[in-house]
């Protein structure tokens, strides 16, 4: 395991500082020393990014497609080498991981049809008309350009799929262009063996050299020192809401500012009905146990908040999501820290008067374990306490008892931006909740109706992005398809010699996709 | 004139501070005592808006075009009422008054058809698949959704097209968003008139009451106020550096950040090739001194820095744009505020030692007027001295002179984000400059070949918006059909019951617009 930083195509290693990394359930120190990235090397991976946007930018969509297909072939060649540094450095089980593998792979392979495809450049073509009065009407034509190097922060609780060969890195060189990592503490050495597969592939589809660098290094030190670099012209992000803040404060504070595009996670209320909760009480559940706990409960879009209103329908619901929760065995957590933040914020929930346990895994388990947990609150003790609206990142979830419809549709109203919101309900008790929908709707990225949040599609039509503090920017995707636009912007060209335009917007459409001419649609 | 503020259908006027309103040439002070918004009336203002929100997001497409459709109707009512008060406080002649009259009610019905043909909301379909392993596949469908109320800042330099119904109304109101506009205390009459059209048309067309108010005040205190203003979902804003560096600051420290959209002006770079210059100096001239000089140079696109090799070329080309500027008379400028800005910061420019004056109009004009100038620097003292990126508004333009083609490219490097960019050329000259064009791109949002800046044209392909510091935000344009999708977000609905979908998510695609199903783009 060399665990030098990764600048363009080559490893550096000059620091004087070093990391390690360690097993998620043993804590036991793991191969390999990884060199904290100095300033002189994020300076030098942040200048090659900036000279290879130069050429990467108008590198064609089918050449982009080749590169992000030649990182999804690499990846899989690292086979079980990969598989078992993610598993140990994680404490996810094989079966999640390889699903990871699978999700990035796929991501990769759908970005790269899009790129084939190519109309996502949404080009637009408004034709001149020389003989118009009072003055001739220009021929004006834009399309959606790359924005220049993307610094990605790499994500705890997605070692592959919203790490290094992300679905942030993945968008960002997808758009054109050159992307530097800032590797996660919890998970170097799974991110040296991605790295080295990109910086492969590049190599092998003759991709510009710094198209892709990784450094290592902390937040507060390396991230920080990226966020304000002069040549670093956008964010993204994935993790708590202290750290996405801070950079995003830091971003807003350049002297240029740049977006940032932070996930920092989200309660995920999860609206259940009466009627629903009468019929379905065990199956609801049951459902619901198991998206609490999936991962140890470490997804984004955990259900963390489940709002009902109070009554015999409640209890059982209750008496059965208890006995499910006492069932399920705790799990290794992604790291020591992860752990320890969820045991105290766990006890700090727990600790709140008004705050009542109602289930806990019987089982025990080792000191980096999470067990899950269900807890409950009166609708008035929660709308009393601001600080239950914070996520407890882990396998915890809080019942919300409401006196009546009116003291639901108050905690909906009082809830801050989630990425998602669920409803569980029959379709004849969902059509008499249109204020309560409205409500919700304005104030999530997504709206579910009897499904669990956990388990977020790659998509076209996905949006994963909620009002902040869910994210910093709700009119962005970072799942699916729709999340390259975030790192492009539309660019016009006037009166442009037909011969010097780019292809999407030149007459005769060789790439054949469609394009908005005079307003109509066409691939004219 | 009843100077009293607008709030949804009622007129408000319980402040004890007022405001008044002065003819641009003369200064004399003109008909109308307005009354400055109160803490309590920004909040009502606010309140009312959100509201309206509630019924005005759900608005269809049809009603929303009408109402913009009756707002156009409405402005025409106003005939040389609103021309004449119009003309008195912008000091604009009634040509351009009259143009500017067009291009706002022919914005206003370019939404409005966007909005009837309908598939701007970006409808996304991805099918579920239940027989799906290991999971089934949910059914995910998206759309675009207003964000909230929207504060607009009305422009000082476009009365009517940037103002009370211009583009960020009209782009604000099609999303589907109430707005709270800022009236410019430069035309708080012409404000007014537009303010009462709107609430006419709000009325008539059965809009809910909020979804349109206007408030007098200064921009420090009640333009921060709205700023702050917990309701205020994000801002559209044209004008100056300051101002609305300001209002991006304010809005990124709130407890819950907003989107600001700030266009904020340029110095628009004009490359003058060679070739082009030997064979058309005095053309060229001609048109480049209307264009500095067109609205009194009070264009966000004036074309501000002219950059060129030196050499006999240029040489000519001075000496006809010198004699082409010293026949334009001087015009009244905006206000009094502008007209002092432009003279301090004229003679800032012209005090610095290795800046040389090439030409002033040889009329004399009234203190309230601006007159042509045209001034040059080497490049060398041009790089050495940033001071001189910095905007002069008004009819003002630098002469930049290279020693060779390298110097030109170092002058380009040097330069901040800009609105737009220029190349006179000839087609050959262009098809040698790939590195310059290049670099260029990297720095603006429209890049013209042998065109002037000004005049920015109204249609689906324009791009008025570039980066940082000519804009906040380069991905979104002000001007055009695409400045709609700056107010709206994404909202995935998944597994939603088909008969609770908006009709633009519904299969049977109602209104048969374009959406993309299973990614394939269709009308089915």
């Amino acid at each position: 395991m060399d665990g030098r930083n990764l600048i363009g195509f080559k490893l550096s290693g000059i620091a004087q500082k070093i990391m390690q990394s360690f097993d998620a359930a043993t804590l036991e120190i793991l191969d390999g020393v990884f060199h904290v990235a100095s300033e002189a090397e994020i300076d030098e991976a942040m200048q090659k990014a900036t000279e290879a946007f130069q050429t990467y930018k108008n590198t064609s969509g089918k050449d982009k497609a080749n590169f992000l297909n030649a990182i999804a072939d690499e990846i899989l060649a690292l086979d079980n080498t990969l598989i078992e540094r993610a598993m140990l450095e994680s404490g996810l089980p094989e079966g999640r991981i390889k699903g990871e593998r699978g999700r990035t792979v796929n991501q990769l392979r759908l970005f790269a049809n899009v790129l084939e495809e190519g109309s996502w450049v949404e080009a637009f073509i408004d034709r001149g008309d020389a003989t118009r009065t009072p003055q001739p009407k220009p021929d004006i034509r834009k399309m959606l350009m790359p924005t220049g190097p993307v610094v990605v922060f790499t994500a705890s609780n997605f070692p592959l799929a919203f790490s290094t060969a992300g679905g942030d890195t993945a968008a960002a060189l997808a758009a054109g262009n050159p992307v530097v990592i800032k590797a996660h503490e919890a998970h170097l050495g799974t991110n040296t063996l991605v790295a080295l597969a990109i910086q492969k592939a590049a190599q092998k589809t003759g991709m510009p050299n710094g198209v892709f660098s990784s450094l290592n290094g902390t937040g507060p030190e390396l991230g920080q020192h990226l966020a304000q670099h002069p040549l670093c012209k956008a964010i993204a992000f994935t993790g708590s809401y202290r750290a996405g803040k801070a950079l995003f404060d830091t971003c807003a504070k350049r002297a240029v500012p740049i977006p940032v595009f932070a996930e920092m996670g989200s309660i995920n209320p999860v609206v259940l009905l009466k009627e629903k909760l009468a019929n379905e009480a065990t199956g609801l559940a049951q459902q619901i146990a198991h998206s609490i706990t999936l991962g140890v409960g470490q997804f984004c879009t955990n259900p963390g908040l489940l709002i009902a209103e109070q009554g015999s329908e409640l209890d059982a619901f209750k008496t059965a999501l208890s006995a499910a929760i006492e069932q399920i065995p705790p799990g290794t957590m992604l790291n020591a820290k992860v752990c320890e933040n969820y045991k105290t914020s766990r006890k700090k929930t727990l600790a709140i008067a008004s705050v009542q346990l109602e289930a806990e895994t019987v089982h025990t388990g080792e000191t980096t374990s999470g067990s899950a947990t269900v807890a409950s609150v009166t609708a008035k003790n929660f709308l009393a306490n601001p600080d239950l609206m914070d996520e407890v990142f882990g396998p915890f979830s809080l019942i919300v008892s409401c006196e009546n419809a009116a003291e639901m549709q108050s905690v909906i109203e009082g809830l801050e931006g989630q990425l998602t919101a669920t409803i569980m309900g029959t379709t004849g008790e969902l059509s008499t909740q249109e204020k309560l929908i409205s409500t919700l709707q304005n104030k999530v990225g997504r709206l579910i109706f009897n499904n669990v949040p956990t388990g977020v599609e790659v998509c076209h039509a996905m949006h994963h992005g909620g009002p902040f503090p869910a994210t910093t920017d709700s009119r962005y995707t970072s799942v699916g398809t729709g999340a390259i636009r975030r790192f492009a912007r539309p660019i016009a060209f006037q009166n442009w010699p037909k011969e010097l335009l780019a292809p999407a917007l030149k007459d005769e459409n060789s790439l054949g996709i469609w394009r908005t001419i005079d307003g109509e649609l066409t691939k004219a």
